[in-house]
């Protein structure tokens, strides 16, 4: 996996990417160019086989501060639509590669995490945060709505229509310890544990089974407006095809042998 | 906005509607009367921009006790399905009225809240509440089902599926503890504040960006049951659109002006 | 109904029908028999008026230990795809009869509860457990996905996307305390007070009114993911229905009487 770029933070080792926006002096801005190619890095990964996992970190202990005001608002209030769709939907096509990546992405979320901040770690597959996480969906404040990248239909599923609607309305920052308590955090731990702790998730999720994570990634999005008759017909397709891997196999043979599986994602 | 209801109490104030059933002395019941001005009311609000917001309050401490037993159940007992039918799609349409009026609605509840009064609770978009509530889906107690004015469709969105089915079911009353525990109601006050917080909660959205806060409304119900592909896209034309309003530019140019921007609604 | 089952233990009394895995020794795992039994005992039941509500209990101190690893794993890693998706329909065919049978499904949840065994416990209407209850979607451990029999559908509209996502990919343990305040357990109980609060719960169901009962298990399933505009048009249907039954009448006219309506599920 390509971890030459220019607009964010890139790292692998042992099959784990870490990638966090490199602004912290500004807490880690987004910028037309970084949201672009941060596109462009998560649909790659969808064919890289190396990358078994992402964490999606902070950075001088902010996650993000969302879209740029100066760089990118500024600009927004002066152009055509048909350059605003095209800016939308180059967002909204971030939230699409993070989905459709094929591997579990981890938010590691310290201190301001707010805008396209929150939407990045709401498109994640799972989220720790520490307790000075604070996490707000503030489009209302500069003027826009809460229907952002995805936000009015993945919000809800993750923390309930009525609260989602609360944050989507008001812009109000959301308390990690809320965050917790309301299923947005899958777990809080101190600003000293935090790299550790989501490097520990990720090692344990990159043991794999890979190929099985992936199609778990793939039917929790496929499932997404399905009726339940369909959706069981489609992991029942979905499960025969894992039951097909020699990583199936692999964790009989181990089960008989009372050892532990070496999964190789295949 | 027309504040010459003959079946509920209404006025307007600043730019937010407060209604409320108005039968105190019975726990503010619903009629067939009150059903049917409060689904005309909503209606008209889509075109009114005087209002804002709503607020959707009690009464002589309570919210309300529901379709009323002699003035509705005992003639729908004697109905024929044309007649029935034609009265469940009234109370389904005033659901509907609700959830497309285009302003966030406000339920401040306090004391009783069961069925059609639960449902209007329910069908809000923000829902505050007093310890003295008592919120209950009480049709199977008259001998109905629990799918009344999509109830099996929005509850388990916002308290989800397994505690929606036991209210369902059962009938029983949720606490006002386990309504906040839960995420149907958004905060617990005192009865004391409940008024004063539901109001300064209203004046907070009221502020605006109105336009925007109408999207939001419209794309929590629109994407309710779309693939979240189609959402994504879904919402990068709702916020392309709301990117061509002057609130938008209004909050950029008070933002470097460093001042706090005063929304129009357009 | 039927309770001369062979693979696992049931019986019928006040139209409560009990039933539960039967192999104690080892914690009750489902093999190839007791899923295709299980299957069409829930299949039967949608014809069957002697049944009104269903207790899947747990059988010495167990609920399920999911499938057998030497009865079904084994040969599961052997089989033909033609094979794996007739076991693997088979199956998800179990979930749809629990979901379709028309009778509220109470779960009375002890001990192990992990593989298919959560999966038989997420598609029951209720969950009630006991402190010592260990649920796991344990699929990845065998080198399987987490969609398996409707679980990436089903799960996060109980317990929310992302703790849906943490337990699907890592196959954790979610302790009793964390199924019920995240909405998978609607009650935690003592071992020794488990059967009997499942059954009193069970007899408060049976009660009636079971058309109504069947009305709002089907709707649930059927709203699943319809738009809320069809959900709420087809509320006003299936709640007019309803109105017809002689059920509806018969509890106003024990309100009238200032008496307990008795149900008779018509």
């Amino acid at each position: 996996m390509r971890t030459d770029v220019t607009h964010f933070r890139c790292s692998v080792q042992d099959g784990i990417a870490h990638v966090a926006l490199d602004r912290p002096d500004r807490k880690n801005p987004l910028t037309f160019d970084s949201y672009a190619e941060l596109r462009d890095w998560f649909r790659d990964l969808a064919y890289d086989d190396a990358v078994r996992v992402v964490i999606f970190g902070s950075n001088g202990g902010n996650f993000s501060s969302g879209g740029d005001v100066h760089e990118i608002i500024g600009p927004l209030t002066r152009m055509s639509m048909k350059d605003l769709l095209a800016f939308t939907r180059m967002t909204g096509d971030l939230v699409r590669a993070i989905l459709s990546c094929g591997k579990p992405v981890i938010a590691a979320v310290d201190g301001v995490c707010v805008g396209a901040g929150a939407i990045i770690a709401m498109a994640s597959d799972l989220r720790i945060a520490t307790p000075a996480a604070k996490t707000a969906f503030l489009f209302t404040r500069v003027g826009l709505a809460g229907c952002d990248m995805g936000a009015c239909a993945m919000l809800p599923r993750i923390i309930g229509q009525g609260r989602a609607a609360e944050l989507l309305y008001t812009g109000r920052s959301m308390s990690a310890e809320e965050g917790e308590r309301w299923g947005f955090y899958n777990r809080l731990v101190t600003q000293e544990a935090l790299d550790g702790e989501a490097l520990t998730l990720a090692r344990q999720i990159a043991a794999g089974p890979n190929f099985a994570h992936m199609m778990t990634k793939t039917m929790l999005l496929q499932e997404w407006a399905m009726g339940l008759d369909q959706a069981i017909e489609a992991e029942a397709q979905a499960q025969a095809i894992c039951m097909q891997t020699a990583d199936f196999t692999r964790a009989f043979d181990a089960f008989v042998a009372k050892d532990r599986p070496v999964f190789e994602g295949n």
